[in-house]
């Protein structure tokens, strides 16, 4: 069974989070789930429709691996939610200020 | 002569200021920039006085590149002094809310 590897909320860091975010389609994906009540698959949070599956699995290992999302096993898919209680604890103001010029 | 490539304001993008900002160096380097009033040669704004020249000459490329930095030449001197006003501009409180959590 797959495991997922996320790091404990200390463990985060200012550089990872900002080299996971200086991509735009992972500043994409960030603000879809960021939108979101509940989690989303990868797949409906998916920047393009037509992205290659191993694109959009990286995209979200880099993401999950800096700390900003968490990834669940729902059945055959993979859940996935911004971890902002965790992020806003750790640097507080840093994500809405980044995600604030997302996409301008 | 050494000719120093400076995005415009216009070009400078949230990926690119993200990129750039996202090692332990180079956020040193720019918080030390920020905290002078004038200019400072790339030895004087070094974050570790042991610093390799081409090692630290690759941060202030990357700095500049991404622009964060404008570096001009005085005399044998690189001077640099950070590009506050047009980051400011483009992308108003996202460098101050990530030096804020620099150096934790």
């Amino acid at each position: 069974m797959v495991q997922f590897v996320h790091p404990a909320r200390g463990d985060i860091t200012l550089e990872g989070v900002l080299a996971a975010l200086a991509d735009p389609m992972r500043l994409r994906i960030v603000k879809v789930l960021l939108g979101q009540a509940d989690c989303l698959s990868c797949t409906a949070a998916a920047p393009c429709p037509d992205m290659a599956k191993s694109t959009l699995s990286n995209h979200f290992r880099v993401l999950r691996e800096a700390g900003l999302i968490r990834t669940t096993k729902k059945g055959v898919e993979n859940r996935n939610t911004v971890r902002e209680a965790d992020i806003n604890a750790r640097f507080p103001g840093l994500l809405k200020a980044i995600l604030k010029h997302a996409g301008e």
